[in-house]
């Protein structure tokens, strides 16, 4: 047996543990290895706990000897399957690469009890319709995770005791690979449903206090469409201005900012006409109720920012505290545009809304006053070319 | 050189894929590296990003030869190290794995240029300071991770160049497999991030919900506490009633199980004194109303129904449907008890609350009735065993 094969499909066993795409892994593997060993085909069946059954996942080979995916597949009571589930392999031959001649011979001696002859006949069958010259299993504990299928060589030569040895070896790199690469990929789902969970908890939140203010229905998802768009016009103006995590944290605070309103009171929240100077000063407590709200969530710090300062100006003229310029964070500065562009268009009962381009013409005009003008300027970029989400 | 410890090293190395414990994994291949070897001590510098050197991490050896863990780190200026970042290992030695021996002999050739001169002596110092017989590096991609100093072997022998490049590809197993540990551990924590976003977002919003029906200070956080109790309880009786992830769902839901009361006007909310027939008709909206706002939350379903069906009574007569004992969903059933202990014990401005011992007889006289039996129970035992939280 040629060293240079088994030294590549060693080295490449290696480096698979950081594959971490359990499908990938796998289709890497069989291709690796049907073009190494030169076989008319090669297969892994894995094992699928939804199906209860071994799956044929991957399969490669020359016309003919290429078993359409997903089409086979072996029950537990398949007598392959429960061969080495059972481990009856150590009972009959001496390692666990089963192959086809040995068991023909096995098969064939005189003696032999009727179960065994029986299993041994089972056993054939089933790597005849699988076209199986050997059968290598892959466990990982005792567990077995998958069954690789290897067709005769293309030259005719028959598999050596030795190759037989080292792809039992191989097989259980593999299996701690695959296993590897299973637990990463569980782990990751776990992580994007956790991301998704909070993210629509913050978004039911949202529409719930949009539903407490009469006058802001739908006011929260439009100004956190506006704000992820600017923040991505900035992106592409300067790379270095937003981070995953600062985008993530614009996406919370766009859809929080107006979380405070749970804590005006309803008459003031909900007056028809304009506000008295007492019902203002009420008013403009919302956003320090918001950050109040949110600030045991230590995780959400820079989003918090967002929601506190929403309602400084560019000019130090805000509240709540008179921030001026580079004072106000970048979150917030992006919330006060979109925020205002919102309210600004949205009918009230006490005064119909602005057109779109009305409302573009007033924030322009007021760009460098209550506006960061670089962010204004992005805005109203997004408006003259179309980007501005409608809805 | 035995082949015998080369293949338990290999196979060592092969089972570290599946430890993804940075910490662990490190320390057991140092472990396994000094036992094996029988050298005098062995130790591994990893690189710590946050302070921009190798540091020992772990070091095993006998008296004397120990360096202490943490103790010693290597700058990116040190020789040793730069010389393997910058692969002057090539240039010099024909592989990665740098014996003391070598470098001296390198380093008396005549001719030989200053500069290099100058390196070799200063590697020479560093391997005397750490008392290394060999150092091998251990690279992912180009990168150095770490660096492997090995001591004088016990028996005196010195370690031959099959051996050192035996060290060497287990060095790269090695790496792959601590690369592998860190990406998975950087996962994790990730995870843990998000589920504590959640937690403290959830808490949050509650605190909002409880700021704002002006008596019921603390509710929410009462009543999960006294869930979680009951729930603990009743695995105990019964190891399968929860799962980890029901578990998960009845302390989201005795979170927000009052979050529908957003949707109640302040003025029934807050009503001094008790509610009139259509002022109830409109409290015992809030289920249904919390239900509606956490809806589209696909993954809280099971706690959606813990807040939509926490005023059913065990026979029949709750809200909204009038369901009836199992008919009740468990999370519901438990909310239900915990909500009406935490009520009667609070003091309202038309009414002063019950005792403890009072409401106790409240709910053991309601079992059956009001109170699924055997969640009363569960209650009535914390109680008495005083495994009730106070707060």
């Amino acid at each position: 047996m040629a060293i240079d094969y088994k030294k590549e499909l060693e080295a490449a066993a290696r480096s698979m543990i950081l594959v971490h795409e359990p499908d990938t892994l796998i289709r890497m593997i069989v291709r690796m290895i049907a073009h190494k060993l030169k076989v008319t085909h090669a297969g892994i069946l894995l094992y699928e706990k939804s199906r209860q059954s071994y799956v044929l996942t991957v399969s490669r080979g020359i016309a003919g000897f290429k078993i359409p995916k997903g089409f086979a597949r072996m029950g537990l009571d398949n007598p392959l399957i429960s061969f080495f589930r059972e481990h009856l392999d150590k009972k009959i031959f001496h390692d666990g690469a089963l192959a086809y001649v040995d068991v023909k011979k096995a098969a064939q001696k005189k003696n032999l009890n009727p179960k065994t002859r029986k299993l041994l006949k089972a056993l054939l069958y089933q790597m005849e319709i699988y076209s199986s010259e050997v059968c290598i299993p892959s466990y990982f504990r005792d567990d077995l995770l998958g069954l690789l299928l290897l067709g005769e060589k293309k030259n005719g030569k028959k598999f050596h005791q030795d190759e037989l040895n080292f792809f039992v070896a191989l097989a259980h790199d593999v299996a701690m690979a695959i296993r590897n690469a299973q637990l990463f990929k569980d782990l990751e789902l776990e992580l994007e449903k956790e991301r998704s969970l909070f993210k629509h908890t913050t978004i039911a939140l949202a529409a719930a206090i949009d539903a407490k203010d009469h006058y802001t229905q739908g006011h929260t998802s439009r100004v956190n469409n506006i704000c992820m768009e600017i923040a991505k016009r900035l992106s592409l103006k300067n790379k270095n201005i937003f981070n995953q995590n600062l985008m993530e944290h614009l996406d919370t605070a766009s859809l929080l900012h107006d979380i405070g309103k749970i804590g005006i009171p309803e008459n003031i929240l909900n007056k028809e006409g304009a506000l008295d100077e007492n019902e203002m000063k009420f008013m403009q407590q919302h956003p320090l109720i918001g950050a109040t709200i949110l600030s045991p969530i230590k995780e959400l710090a820079p989003a918090i920012l967002g929601v506190k300062y929403h309602h400084e100006k560019y000019d130090g003229t805000g509240y709540p505290e008179g921030l001026k310029a580079d004072q106000i964070p970048l979150v917030a500065s992006i919330i006060s545009v979109a925020d205002t562009f919102d309210a600004i268009t949205t009918n009230r009962p006490y005064r119909k809304g602005l057109s779109r381009e009305e409302a573009i013409e007033e924030i322009e005009k007021a760009s460098g006053t209550q506006f960061d003008p670089e962010i204004a300027q992005a805005f109203i970029e997004l408006y003259r070319e179309k980007y501005l989400p409608t809805a």
